[in-house]
């Protein structure tokens, strides 16, 4: 059996060192250098030689800075002559730009797809994609990891008996299905509505939440806009409390000064698929690093990735036919 | 400027004779051969050299005869020296099969854009794909054009002082919030949910149904199971009578018997993006054949494709960003 | 040694059973979906992660649905990480459009090779292919059967003394010769001609028949109609009784009709590269899914597959230079 | 409309230049230059920005150089910005490796036509490939001329009335028949049969040539063994004299020694798809450069080339399907 | 003809207006969007259908960004059906790195060239590539222009009766004697050697530079050490004062303030390939716009490039092969 | 472990025996056939499924029938269905056109690269490549090897108090460097200057070399031209003696007959990646064949190949940022 080697870029060295730590091989060091000119360059110190070559690196803020450091990581290892090279990407930013809802607009997650494969990508190990389309963007394997179980296993010790899963609008409300079952209790969606042009607003909540208290799940947090929005809601329909989960916590902006201090938050729960924010010591921070180590493992010796997820994985649902008509 | 020269698999040549009339252009014939040991072959009859070429060809069933047909007319244009080869597919079936919702599963939908792409298409011209992330299945270009327009008009001469669209589900919400736009009228969507593991039922309505006459929108009726389920959802919540629209109205199975009888239903409107269903002459088809005849003749003279759906097309709609948080 | 895991579609699960019992495999299972707008979707139901997958599946009739099958299996096989997929088509129908005799025609042929290669095989396993030349229509590495072998057993039994190979046609004429060199026996061919434009026919046979015992060898038989043309010609050259050997006996049509009831056919020997057709119980069908197990496990484990075909193989004919000028 | 650039390597410049001359346009330069290492550079001597671009360079012998100095054309012609580059090879010759009929065999008509596509062709135009099925080799179009009409205008202005058309083996006959056609008179064909392993032997001729004068046609002469061979097997069948008749006149090695003073042969025709050989002044050269200059004309002007070959070429011959079964 | 359009990202507008001024038109817009997770996102904001589409951006920093922006304005353009796509790239910064000199080190130029064809260029104008190898990066043409003689025309309105051009190490060398013979005056160059293993020094210069005025030219200067250690050497060597000329002034870090205020130079000259510094209003920058929009018109009139460059382009140096041996 | 097959072309049959035999496995047959028309063919003699395939062949004169023959093996390889194949290239003769200094020129360095992929190579083994950029014209992993080593010790026995290293240009002089810190001695180079547009002349020599033995250090020579201006320079300096190194000893036109007797050389050292010329028994030849054969088995191994260069790889240099600015 061929060789692990695990390098991590910039993005988030310290998830992937408890990758690492979860194998039980060392994270190889890689040297970023930025030229005079702003141009970057990366060096792998480690022999990659018909090794299993894994790159670690989230997709987070500086977005650009870390997906260019990916790219050039996957065209060093290609290079260095490889066996086999997997991107792991815990938080896939570009999922987000997946349609062309105007003309002429770019589709940054087809193209990054592409681009990490023109950059030497062969496989990519990734969790909760904005939408589940987007692996249909990859023209090579993509191992799609769920946050579900771990993010349940928090609140399984509470007293979930007057509790209630809300997502904050429909497109998110199936994996919201998927938690609440997980947790055996209720589900609720918010319904988002454009108010004029330019702002978003929810103006009502689709199933019962009064009384409750709401245990808030969306697949990603930036601002925090949305949950204050929903926030509001809940407290107009009688739900006085609420917690908040997410898997890809990213807190940009006002969203730590927004969040933390909410009078109607009791607690936020987020993975760390990329870094925590600074300056929010009581936020629950759940690892996913040994669910992403369990499958590079299953990758490497060649095991099934889905049985990691039993009652939680989508894959596990009814087969896809009958969703049809 | 280069000729237009448009072709015809056998999956719905009487709209690709409207296409053509509509645009003043004659219909090439093609001649598909099939082999005694059931492989096709196809000829084109008409000098492809230099030219822009169109081939039409919706993939309604039997699905995998005119996929292939498609494939080998492409194929047969690209070896006769097109200059440029655009697949018009009216329906896209195979864009059902868009994610992976389970372990080892094919995604049809990228699968057959490969293949297009493989066989020789330049440019793809469709309508209505299932879900909008499908565009970035292709890597060439797309352009996606909608039936709501036309499907509006037919609405708007009736009295609607008393009508709301109701969408089937929320997958379809935002498509039928545009609908009811168009019509201004307000909009309801009904909750799918699963029955054990074999079953989907709608057991909800979000929206306010009671007394009005409902107008549902889907983007593709096949059997007609969805239709039937929420009409009786409908009825429960007071709702006594119902027009049903949709782009693609396949009506395989019983759904023309389903359909054709059913007390709430006042009318069916459809396209013609598929061949009718043979028994019933009440069915109210729409032709979109105008609509692709212009983007034929937009996309040969250079000029924007969005105009034509002024208020209609989701290109007009508040950019994304805003979506977004 | 990485493990085999082996897929059958619905082109003939019971050939591929018995190269699994051949090869001491179980047969994994694959589950084929129609979706109600005629779309098919696979899912394979066995672990292909870093296993060395083989999809088994004729081109037999009906042909574009396992087509189709083929390639969404090859699609799920890479999604799934297989670390090799080998298309394993034991009768490649399409090898028959492999030339554009007329202007603006698709070359199946070859548009079929790189469909296969898009969706993800990276090798073939076939038999007897139409032309030799179809070889080079794909950019993969193809092993190419022949059932020369096992067909010449069959009669190897008998009684030869006054027995002659006839070819239908000059086309097949160098395979049919090698199986007369195999069986130690002269060999002849009748000479197609066209009449008309509508009507191929035999004209001539080249070489002696006269009160010889005819074994007609060719590679595939769909209607019959040549045979038939054949037995004619032989019948005036004073040979009265033919037995009939094919390796892809598809008997479409007229075919079984034609051929069982027929005075002169003493016997009809074909492999089992294609399902056999029904009412026909003293068809002869020898089987080579032996063959192709053999040549499976040498591919597995890095042996030659040329020799599995000593004093058959024309790779062990003399040199290909000798053939020219 | 674009303009048209003409080039040749050293392969045959005065054919590219009565292509031109036929064309009414200049041959433009190119600098080939031979480093002092043994590697070729080619400069385009004329601008190719937004311009057809047609370059010129049959395979002839010394082939790997003209191979490669058509290459190196291709590579700078697509660096120049040309606007469509085509590849005119009026003799492909590794057409002749075409299949594998020994086991790790190259296939070099397949590789050499890749190795066109990535140099940068986009289209090849060349003349009597020498199995159909090769043009199914190239993923780029293909535009297959034939010198059968310019051939056989040679021999209807003479007096036919004994004549036989002849082809060395069965692999040409259905060309010879073509031919024969066109001259209104018999066909009979050669039977080739190898003696032991290393050598060719025809030992019998298909058809009546007792008494005749035989018109021998072959699509390439290299050595002239074969027709030396055939000569042999005519005059033991009673026939005394004959013409030769061929596109491609390599005339290698013995053959002009060989052909030039044999006693039976009255006359040998042959085109200028590669230059003659020295030494033979008799030998009857038909020029196709005006037939080549038709087809770069018609491609230009996106006419139909079918049309150059009323009554030869085979895409006038009845549809492929009626040649199956 | 088909018409231009011109798209700037935020590299570098002004220059884009100036090329799209001197062209005369319009420079179009593009809305580029950041969302709340740092993604960027691209609009086009004209009719790109037919058109030939130029996409301006210099990769100057923060280079990452401005790489992304262009990626995804090239992806828009391709899905907006745009007729030919020239990325327009005055300073293309990743052409240093161009060589591993390292083990598993990444070759960024090779890798950004292949990123761009990924997303739709098919045509590269850009200026002064740091090595002319870089060209052969590129699979798609590469127009390369020079600003040698608009920095040359700076100089000859002077008296240079005492000049010396110097370069600051010899792989600059070649270009510096172009330098020199358009200005009619000596060439010198300094010889760099690394001290230990940390620092680049210039340890001697090789020429006669004493008393003379020293005319420094570099292809790109980012923070200024090299020219710094120059003039060290040049004042050494008893040469009193130096004019500074470069191509790409990129003037970073402490680059202003180090060449600002120095003694030795009288004037620093460059381009406006990339924005000029704040807070240096004596520097003098000439501008390259007029050379962009005249190779932009040639190239849209199908007219040669390097006639724009008589007496300065390589191009019009001896051919190749008298540099060999 | 799969198992080591090397196969080796007509380029220098000797050089891979000599491998073969360092490492232990028997160098397999292969035939390569010419047709009568010129064309080649080739057929690997020994299994190569499953196996790790290596083919040797410099691209010495005749080159392009050398690399013809590399391009059908690799084909022939894949076809034969080899795990992994790397085309061994001691001498990559093509690196040579490595530039577009005029317009409308080949570039040979990249269009032979992509050539290379195109047959089937998934790895490169070479040495000394003339630029360092070329590296980057591949998109296959190259691992590039250096004969400087094996020269150094060639010089390290003799007595170097008084000699200096000089390089016939600038262009070497990095090497130089590097090759003189090896035998811890000087380094001088010459400065090469266009003498008219025909002739290049070495007009200088920048170091001191009065009085001392020069080591003439080149990457390659094929006639000798600049090394014997180069000589004429030292002489007239007060440099009596010289001896000559370089690692592709060509030695072709008038090579031997210049150096061989000239008066100032005391010996020549070359390496064996060529083949030695005849008549030139005193010609010192250093074999890399041995340092090949480690490079297969560290390639076969998955060790680090720079290891095998401690003290001499330019990978062990200081890291590329300290180059820059």
């Amino acid at each position: 059996m061929r060789e692990i080697v695990v390098f991590s870029g910039s993005g988030h060295r310290p998830f992937a060192a408890k990758v690492c730590e979860s194998l039980g091989v060392e994270l190889s060091s890689v040297e970023i250098t930025r030229f005079s000119n702003d141009c970057l360059q990366a060096q792998l110190q480690a022999n990659c030689r018909q090794r299993d070559v894994y790159i670690v690196q989230p997709l987070a803020p500086p977005t650009q800075e870390h997906l260019m450091e990916l790219l050039l990581m996957l065209d060093a290892a290609r290079g260095a002559s490889a066996a086999q090279i997997t991107a792991v990407i815990p938080y896939y930013a570009y999922a987000r730009s997946d349609k062309k809802d105007a003309s002429r607009l770019s589709i940054g997650g087809r193209l990054v797809a592409d681009m990490l494969v023109t950059a030497g990508a062969q496989r990519v190990l990734t969790m909760e994609l904005h939408a589940p389309q987007v692996h249909g963007f990859f023209s090579i394997p993509v191992d799609h990891l769920t946050a579900l179980g771990i993010l349940a296993e928090h609140f399984l010790g509470q007293d979930l008996s007057n509790a209630v899963v809300v997502s904050p609008d429909f497109g998110n409300a199936k994996t919201a299905t998927q938690f609440s079952r997980l947790l055996g209790i209720p589900v609720a969606a918010g319904s988002k509505k454009r108010l004029a042009d330019d702002r978003v607003v929810i103006d009502a909540i689709v199933g019962d939440v009064e009384g409750k208290r709401a245990i808030i799940l969306d697949d990603e947090i930036a601002t925090g806009g949305s949950i204050l929005e929903l926030l509001d809601r809940l407290a107009e329909q009688g739900c006085a409390s609420a917690s908040v989960a997410c898997t890809h916590g990213l807190f940009v902006g006002k969203a730590v000064e927004r969040l933390r201090g909410h009078p109607m938050i009791t607690e936020v729960v987020t993975t760390d698929t990329v870094p925590a924010p600074t300056g929010w010591p009581e936020l629950e921070v759940r690892s996913v690093a040994d669910l992403f180590a369990a499958a590079i493992e299953r990758i490497h010796h060649g095991e099934s990735i889905s049985d990691l997820f039993d009652g939680v994985d989508p894959a596990l649902g009814p087969p896809q036919p009958r969703l049809f008509d």
